[in-house]
Parts: structure tokens; C-alpha cells; sequence
């Protein structure tokens, strides 16, 4: 039984989503564990992870477009503004999908679905640096 | 320390809840660990996994109701709709739950709280065949 | 390789968020483990657990009236309601926000990122006693 953890950066771009299947997948096959899981962490708060269609794109520019109706910005009673507009709905946005997930490693591989994929989902205008973490566990 | 791992099947009628409480308490029983953890994990983008209330079949018809208000279908905006108008709403309902969830283990048991129940959440209007990994983590 | 767990009570004064963040990092410390993981489970379906900002107040101030717009309480459609008019949202609030998280360990700390704290959200308008099962699994 072993443990395996790194850190990697993602660049956003401002609001959207942006697919870190691939980085994932590297570490877990870095660890060289045949069975376990690869736990991912971001250490953010206006920025989450979701596990998402990964093959029509329109699925994803849908579910943001949802978002932004779910959370609008300038609701008239949000208090905590002082970064902008954008503040209080990323901190919302965030709660509302996911800052960790647990992903099986069978085969010495990560084991997704057919369609799933594993997005960091920036939820500030602004381009962002993000952190995530990853740590496998297994053997 | 050992790690134990194996799929369950869940045939879904459709839309709706379904439990698998006792499945998966069946698995982290055969895994003969004390104390550890066990991580559920669904392979599909149009389903999820949730704990909920499992006394009362109201509760799960209200929030089964709720979620159908809170992500209509046929919504102006949505582009993606190849396989009809449940599509997209499935993949926003699947990103509003989830998609991994984990549970502690000791004395041997799953330790789930009085009222809680695991179950999955189809999205989809037809029957689907849905996959899910357990695996569990401990000594 | 090995593994602690234990449970923390958590005593709430009604509907709103209530930080444990020091709760887990001082569980994390007694653990001795170098790396590895933290596990956070909530036994109950009317409280969940969120990851938030916790450096302004005003943040969770409106993220609590947020969730109180979202899942209103008196829906017509609500049928399971034996508790009161907060039963059903309170369960719904949980389904929507997070019944596990997984963080990870490194140099014998939790890495929470820098604006991060980790909340029990109180969904019942009564003050209720709520039970949290922490497990780590590290080296």
C-alpha cells in the first residue's frame, strides 16, 4: 500500500470550463498502484470541480449558461461584493458542485466512464492560477 | 492495510430514486476490514449518487419534484438535445448532486447515520443499465 | 500505512453554518501521519457539510439566504412535511450541497487552500446535536 501526491496548476481563462482529465490520468499512472483511488482537491473557493460529458462541447456551454441563471449576479441582497459583481455567485457556484472527488484506479489506470471527464470550472471573470491537488492511495 | 474492489449493476426504470444501501453494506461486508472507508463511484454523466432520507418515500418524491422545477426541460437556451429534451437537464442535475461519495467503515460496518440511505438518481426518462465502483480502503 | 478515526459532536443554534475547520486539523495532528487523506462524514440528512470562505462574514451571510430562495420552504407541491415547513428544504439543501468531502494531508496538516473553511450547514430551524466521523488514512 502506497501513497502518491502532487499538486498541478491550471490556467484559467475567466468563467468556463476546463478539462484536467489528462493530468489526472498521468499522475495516477505515475504512482504505478494497480488498484486504488486518486483523490482530487482544489484549494480554491470561487472555483470548483465537476465530472462532466466530455464529448459535445455544447454540454458544457449549456451547463454554464444554467449556471449563470441558477446564480445571477447583482441579486440585490448579496452583502459580500468587494471584489466585484462576480464575488459572491463564484462562492455559490463553488458550494453548489464539488471542491473534492474520489475516482477508482483498477488496471493501474484511473476508471472513468465512457463519457465523463474531469473539469476545473472557474467561476470569476478574470483569468485565474488554480492548485489542485491530487493523492492516490492504493496498491 | 487492504484495499478491496468490485462493480455493482443498477437497472433503473427511468427517472427516479433507487436505493442501494444493502449492496453496497453487502460489499464493505465481504471486504472483512475493521475500520476504513468505502468509495462509491458512477460511471455515467447522466445519473448520480445521493444520501437521503430512506423512511419516507415522500421525501423522495418531493425532492425528485423539486429537481424537475429547478432544471426544466426544453429550457430556450439549451443547444444540447441529440438525445431529446431530458438530455442536457440530466447532465446539470448530475452536476448539482453526485458522482462520488465516501463513507466510513468500522467494526466492520458501513457507518451510515439513522435516516441515511445511498441511492442512485436516474435522470434519464428511459430504463438504464448504470455501473458503479466500489472500493473499499482499510485494515 | 494507517488509518484514525474518530467522531466529533457539533452542537448548532438553528439554520446557518458553523466552522469545524480547527476540529479536523487538530484530528488531523493527533493522526502523526506525514501524507494521506482526511475523510468528513455528516450522519444525518437535514445538515451537510460545505468548504467556504471564512475570512468574511457577510460570504456565508448570503450563501444562507441564497439557499433560503433556492429551496423556499411551503412549496405546494411538498408532501413530506411531518416535521414542519423546514423538513423537506432541509433535506433538499443537503442533496444540493455535500454529505462527504475528502481533503488531503501533507507535512501532517490538512492543505486546505488559504480562504477555505470547512462548515456543518445547519438546515433545521431548531438547534439540533450533529455527529461528524473524521477518518485519515496516511503514512
Amino acid at each position: 500500500m502506497r501513497i502518491h501526491q502532487e499538486s498541478i496548476g491550471v490556467r484559467t481563462k475567466g468563467k468556463g470550463t476546463f478539462e484536467i482529465t489528462d493530468q489526472i490520468q498521468a499522475i495516477v499512472q505515475k504512482a504505478k498502484i494497480a488498484v486504488g483511488t486518486v483523490t482530487i482537491f482544489v484549494q480554491h473557493t470561487s472555483c470548483s470541480l465537476i465530472i462532466m460529458e466530455n464529448a459535445d462541447p455544447t454540454a458544457r456551454h449549456d451547463l454554464e449558461a444554467y449556471f449563470d441563471r441558477l446564480v445571477p449576479e447583482n441579486a440585490s441582497y448579496f452583502e459580500h461584493d468587494a471584489e466585484g459583481p462576480d464575488d459572491m455567485p463564484s462562492h455559490i457556484r463553488m458550494v453548489l458542485t464539488r471542491t473534492s472527488e474520489v475516482i477508482p484506479i483498477s488496471n493501474g489506470r484511473m476508471q472513468l466512464g465512457t463519457w465523463q471527464g474531469i473539469f476545473l470550472f472557474e467561476h470569476r471573470r478574470a483569468p485565474h492560477q488554480r492548485k489542485i491537488l491530487v493523492t492516490t492511495i492504493g496498491e
